[in-house]
C-alpha cells in the first residue's frame, strides 16, 4: 500500500513536470479555450456533481462535522454556476506568461529584459470547499503552471467530479492531463509524501486552510511555501473617528461575512473616545446579533457583553463573535495589533491624517487600510481577478494570490558580442 | 554548554526583532552615515584586521586547506579598501524603504498602493570569505533588515574584527546594535539551531555558500530560504555564430575569473558548425591553459583533450576546467541544458534571431544571454548595484540579490468610509 502510495505520487509528479514544460509554452489562446470548455463542461455536470456532493454531505453528517463546515462542503446549483462564472472570469484575464515587467540598457550595449515566466509545477493542499479545485486548478493553468491538486477527505467525491471536468477541457483543446492532477487518494499519507519527497517534481506548496494544516505544511514541508496564514483582523476606532463611518465600518468588517480571512475580530477603541464612541458600536453589533468579548470598560457599556480572557485577543472567531478592548490612542493599536495580529489586514478609523499615517506605516501587515472595511482585503476586490488566498508571508507574494503571483520571472540580456572586462 | 549556545541564539534574536521595529523607521540619512562611518572604520582598522586575518590564515594552512580556499580567506590592504568602497557604493544606492511600487484607484474610490517595506530579520550563512560579513551586513541595513550573520568558522577572526567596524558605526549613528549581529561562536550546532529554532525570530534565511551548505540549509529550515545554488553555466555555440565572437565569448565566460558561479562550466557546439567552429574554441581555450574534457568528436581536435565522463555534464569546477560536448543544434542545447543545468546562467552565440529566441524562451534559467558572456551574471554588471549572490530559486528573489530583493511590500488603501457589499 505505501509502496503504491509513493509510486501513484511520483507519476503524478512526473507527468507534472512534462506538463509543465508544455504549458510554459502554450498560447494564451489555448488556455482561454481550456476555461471555456471546462466552464460549460460544469453546467453540463451539474447532476453528476451534486449527486457526488450528496455522497460527501451525507458521510460529513454521518461524521458529526459542524455547520460551518457542512456549510462549506455543500453545492448547489448557485453555487455551481457560480463556478463556471469564475472560469469564465479567469479565462478574461490578461495573460501574465511572457509579458516584459521592466527593461534597461546597460552603457555597455546590453539590453536587459525581466520577462515573466511560469512558477512550473504547484502543489495545493486544501480542506473541505470543493470550489478551491476550480479556482486553483484555472488560475494555475492561466499562469502556465502544472498543478497536484489534494483536497480534503471530506469533499473527495465532489472534488473528483469537478476536476473531470477540468480534464474533459484539458482533452479537448490539446494540452496535457498532467496539468490539473488531483491525488487520486484520501489517504493522508500523501500530503506527508507531497511535502517531503516531492521537492524534484513541485517548486511551490500552497496551502489554504486552518491553523493545523498550516502548521503542519510548516514544519513538514521540504519545498518553498507560499503560506496563507489566519486573519486575525482588527478595526482601530481613533478618538478622531466620524462615529457614523466607524460604526458602518466595524458593523461590515465584522458580519458582512464571518467565515472569511479578511473578517475582523477585535475592535480597538481609543480611549479618549470611548465616552461617545464605545457604546453606540458595541450596541449596534450586539443588536445585529454579534456576540461582544470585551475588556471591563466595554462590559461596562451593556450587560450582554461578556468578559474577554487573554485568549480572546489571539482568537480568529470565523464567527458572529468579537473582541473589544480600549487602547491609549494609535501608539496603544499599533503596539495591541504587533502583540496579537497575524500580519494580515487591519483598518484604522480616523479623520486625523497623522494617527492614519503612524498606523498605515508602522503596522507590519500585508494590507493597511484608512477608513475602509477589512472585508476588501480580496484579490477581486483589489482588481486582481480571482485569488488562490491572501498571503501572509513576506517572500514573493503578500496579500492576494491571483494569477500575477503565481508566476517567477526570468532576466533575458541580448547582446552583440559583449565580454566582461 | 547547549543551554547557553540556546540562550545566546535566542538573545541574538530578541535583538534583532526589536532593532528591526527601529530599522524599518531609520530615516535614509541615518543608515547612510552608518555606511560612511563604517567604510572609515574598516580603513583605520587596517592593521587589526589584517592581523586577525594572519591568525586565521595560518590556522588555515595547518588544517591543509586547499589553495582555492585560502585565496578566499586571504585578506590583504588592497582587499580591505575594495571592502570600504563597497560600503560606499551601497550608500549611494537609492532607498528601497517606502517606494511606492504600484498604485491605482478602484471604481468604489478606494486607492490602493504597493510600498515597499523591509524583510525584517534576515539570516545569512556563509562560508570563508570575509568580505560578505561586509556586503551582507550594509546590503540588509540599506534595505532596513535586521542581520544575523553566520561566518564560516575558518573567517572568524577576521569576521569579527570586520563586524566590529560595522558595530562601531551603529553606535556613532544612534542605530540599535541588534542591527547587525554575528554569531559569537564557532559551534557548529548554532547553524542547525537558527535553521530550526529561530522561527520566531528569523524571517528569510540566505545560504550563501557550496552545495554541501545549501543542501543542509534547505533540509532543516523551518524558515523560509532565499537559495543560491551552484552555478553549472552553458555556453551554447550555434551554427550560425559568428566565429570570432563566440571565441571572445567563451574564452571570457570560462577564464575571466573561474571561481564566480557565472563561470562557465561547459561549452555545448552545433553539431552543423563542428568542423568550422569546434578547433579554433578548444586550440584556444588549451592554449590559454584551460583543461578540456570532451565527447569522442572533441577528443580528435586535439590530444590534449581529456575524455569527459558523465558526471563531468554536471560538475561546477569552479577552476580551469571546461566540459565540451557537441549537440544537435539549438534543440539539443535546449535538452542537455535542462537535463544538467542548475538554472542558473546560460548563453547563446547565433546571427540567427529564430535560434536565440528559442533559446531565451524555452530553458528554464535565471539569467538567459544571447550573443554575451556568462560572467555578466552578477549584480552590478545589471546595474543593481552590490549583490549577496544570484537567486536560483523561482521564488521572490530571482538572479542578483541586490537591496530591492532584500525587501517585501505591504498594501496601503486609503478609503473614505467604503464598506463591502
Amino acid at each position: 500500500m505505501e509502496d503504491n502510495l509513493e509510486s501513484v505520487m511520483r507519476n503524478l509528479g512526473i507527468a507534472a513536470r512534462q506538463a509543465a514544460v508544455v504549458l510554459a509554452k502554450a498560447p494564451p489562446q489555448q488556455k482561454n479555450d481550456a476555461l471555456a470548455t471546462a466552464s460549460a463542461a460544469l453546467l453540463e455536470s451539474k447532476a453528476a456533481i451534486l449527486e457526488a456532493n450528496e455522497k460527501d454531505m451525507q458521510a460529513a453528517v454521518d461524521k458529526g462535522l459542524p455547520d460551518a463546515m457542512l456549510d462549506r462542503l455543500k453545492l448547489d446549483d448557485q453555487r455551481i454556476s457560480a463556478m463556471a462564472r469564475s472560469l469564465d472570469e479567469i479565462k478574461e484575464l490578461v495573460d501574465p506568461i511572457g509579458q516584459v515587467i521592466g527593461q534597461w540598457d546597460r552603457p555597455n550595449g546590453l539590453r536587459i529584459q525581466r520577462v515573466r515566466v511560469p512558477l512550473g509545477v504547484i502543489g495545493i493542499i486544501y480542506e473541505s470547499r470543493p470550489n478551491v479545485t476550480v479556482d486553483a486548478g484555472a488560475l494555475c493553468l492561466k499562469a502556465g503552471n502544472a498543478v497536484i491538486l489534494r483536497g480534503g477527505s471530506e469533499s473527495f467525491h465532489s472534488s473528483r467530479k469537478i476536476h473531470a471536468c477540468l480534464v474533459v477541457a484539458l482533452k479537448e483543446v490539446g494540452l496535457p492531463l498532467g496539468a490539473i492532477q488531483m491525488v487520486p487518494t484520501t489517504n493522508r499519507m500523501a500530503v506527508g509524501y507531497m511535502l517531503r519527497d516531492m521537492s524534484s517534481y513541485i517548486d511551490v506548496i500552497v496551502p489554504r486552510g486552518g491553523k493545523s494544516l498550516i502548521a503542519r505544511v510548516q514544519q513538514d514541508a521540504r519545498i518553498p511555501v507560499m503560506g496563507h496564514l489566519e486573519g486575525l483582523c482588527h478595526v482601530y476606532v481613533d478618538r478622531a473617528a466620524d462615529l457614523e463611518m466607524a460604526k458602518a465600518i466595524t458593523l461590515n468588517a465584522k458580519l458582512r461575512r464571518t467565515g472569511i480571512c479578511g473578517a475582523a475580530e477585535t475592535l480597538l477603541v481609543d480611549r479618549d473616545c470611548a465616552n461617545t464612541h464605545l457604546a453606540p458600536i458595541v450596541t449596534e453589533l450586539l443588536d445585529a446579533g454579534c456576540e461582544v468579548r470585551g475588556d471591563v470598560a466595554t462590559q461596562q457599556v451593556d450587560q450582554r457583553v461578556k468578559l474577554a480572557t487573554t485568549e480572546d485577543w489571539s482568537t480568529e472567531y470565523l464567527d458572529s463573535i468579537i473582541s473589544v478592548k480600549l487602547v491609549g490612542g494609535v501608539k496603544g493599536a499599533i503596539e495591541h495589533i504587533a502583540r496579537y495580529g497575524s500580519s494580515h489586514t487591519e483598518s484604522i478609523v480616523t479623520e486625523d491624517a497623522a494617527a492614519a499615517e503612524a498606523f498605515l506605516n508602522e503596522i507590519d501587515s500585508a494590507i493597511l487600510l484608512h477608513n475602509a472595511s477589512t472585508q476588501f482585503a480580496d484579490g477581486g476586490e483589489f482588481g486582481m481577478g480571482a485569488e488562490i488566498g491572501i498571503a501572509t508571508g513576506k517572500l514573493h507574494a503578500r496579500g492576494p494570490v491571483g494569477v500575477e503571483q503565481l508566476t517567477s520571472f526570468k532576466y533575458v540580456v541580448r547582446g552583440n558580442g559583449q565580454i566582461r572586462s
